[in-house]
């Protein structure tokens, strides 16, 4: 295969990320989200919400990382993050999806995003914390504007969304104390379980 | 409202992208593809392919214009390009639309936004000139890999395509090389009607 070749076969594999589905539902509660609309999602919200990071953070690089954050789901599927057991093989079958699907790039593309999505993943630079403070906030946001829809399927309560979301505050004090009010309303208006 | 309280009034707005349905098929026919997904695959695919722009371009800023370009659809709805009768009334429908809803963002946001849309919709820059010409690839490549499903759902023959699809050609030659020898080969496999 010549280079656009491999830029195009990339290109119609990300298409089946618009196939795997989250535990969010979009719109009040109409239907469960997708990767791909999500990442879309989170692309925008780290370039809107820079502002909040606690350290300096370059907005592009931030949107950037969420727009392939979840790529890998293609052939390692989406990990509830409430799922104990899906979590534990989870880093396993996302570095082999890895290895696959940039695979499909030339070289030089293959490396930046693999790149930046192994950034992510390690959590250490101020980039991915915020990237994943944003994709943990926007579930939040979900499930607050659909009644606690998601929530309440699985039988999550306050404890259990606080300790799971609590990275939040690793990257922004702002938006984790928006969460936590997100939170409190929910249980005062009993969607969300104490 | 408050800064943030206003930025997330719009990142929830932004939800309901996910509900416009386009006529493109997804994933080589399985469902119709909504134009929140497109949109992230739309910013990936500038980014990818910026290096075939004929005239130098800053991918970033086309990443960028491809995120917002269909937010307007969220009140407008989705125009479908071989829909006479919808283009005609798309601008006035389209114009107010981004007047209320990059409105919601607090005025530095909604003027970066709002500029980075007009120039979309003006198609003067290099930069528009290559998002439109991804925005258009795209359904192509979609159609190519359903055996030609929305094109002949719709009574689109070969020359409505190449008309449809012509401006590839005004942002890179190579892209409208690449685009002109699929539908050649769709016409040879007869999912496409000369």
């Amino acid at each position: 295969m010549n280079r656009l070749e491999k830029q195009l076969a990339f290109i119609m594999e990300l298409d089946r990320l618009k196939t795997v589905i989250r535990r969010s539902y979009i719109c009040g509660g109409m239907r469960r989200e997708n990767s791909a609309e999500h990442s879309w999602h989170a692309a925008l919200i780290a370039l809107l919400l820079a502002e909040y990071s606690d350290a300096p953070i370059d907005p592009i690089r931030t949107m950037k990382m969420m727009l392939i954050h979840d790529i890998v789901e293609i052939d390692a599927g989406d990990s509830f993050i409430y799922d104990v057991d899906a979590v534990g093989t989870q880093e396993e079958r996302e570095r082999i999806a890895a290895d696959r699907i940039f695979g499909l790039l030339p070289k030089d593309q293959a490396h930046e995003l693999r790149g930046l999505w192994e950034e992510f993943e390690a959590q250490e630079t101020p980039e991915a914390k915020f990237a994943k403070a944003a994709d943990r906030l926007i579930p939040m946001l979900h499930n607050y504007h659909s009644q606690g829809k998601s929530w309440n399927e699985h039988g999550v309560n306050r404890e259990m969304v606080l300790d799971a979301n609590s990275r939040i505050a690793d990257a922004s004090h702002a938006l984790w104390e928006y969460a936590r009010g997100l939170v409190d309303a929910a249980c005062r208006q009993e969607f969300l379980k104490e």
